[in-house]
């Protein structure tokens, strides 16, 4: 299924030039998807190998859905497709980041710009944790 | 073990003000550690109750070593701490976002400012892709 190579050496896996997804045991690493533009961070997906390979070869954003359990071209129904202008990976390989346009379309289902749209305060009592929308900047 | 609700309701989990981090199998949440000042990802990691826990408490970053499984204080061998300046939670509470300072230290064990130092690239033929390190901004 995956086209991918595997390295087992850590310096070269870390330092190298190859690009070998290290896929965790349900096949999947993790995709930070972060606003090309602005550098907001939109949202946070799954890739399996094909998923990987579809962003690769389309230059829109693929991701597996864990809850469909199947590929999942991001925008395919709602036409909020991502451009993904640059894919960084980490240091041991297991995560990317995908740098999208998004064309001022929202990347989480709830309608918002991002999934990440509320942020952690303690209430007015000063004792008790509570999430609100973040300002938006 | 864990201090914070579970939320079986999705619309209060969605957009309620109740922090309910939807713990995995594994007992975890992903953390993506985002730099407060330059917006740069610095690096993806692990918590489970307690590392969120003794995150908010102390303003440092915690996370779950899931290669050591135990507690990781991140810095506290290094000397690289992270201050936490705001916590974001996603739509549906199972990830999160640390915006830290870092004080110039660098997040990424090889000693790159950020984990995420290779971008994903076709070699000279255009038929092969490769990583290697990206320009610094």
């Amino acid at each position: 299924m995956s086209d991918f190579p595997t390295l087992d050496d850590k310096q070269t896996l870390e330092h190298g030039s190859v690009l070998a997804p290290r896929f965790n045991a349900d096949g999947l690493i993790t995709a930070i998807v972060q606003d090309f533009e602005s550098q907001e961070i939109l949202m946070l997906a799954h890739m399996n190998a094909q998923a990987l390979k579809k962003t690769l070869e389309t230059g829109q954003s693929h991701f597996w859905s864990r809850s469909r359990q199947e590929l999942w071209h991001k925008g395919a129904t709602s036409g909020h497709v991502q451009q993904v202008r640059e894919i960084l990976v980490d240091c041991d390989q297991d995560a990317v980041i995908l740098k999208v346009s998004v064309d001022g379309n929202p990347a989480c289902h709830t309608g918002a710009r991002s999934c990440f749209f509320r942020s952690v305060k303690h209430d007015d009592t000063g004792h008790h944790l509570v999430v609100s929308e973040k300002s938006h900047s």
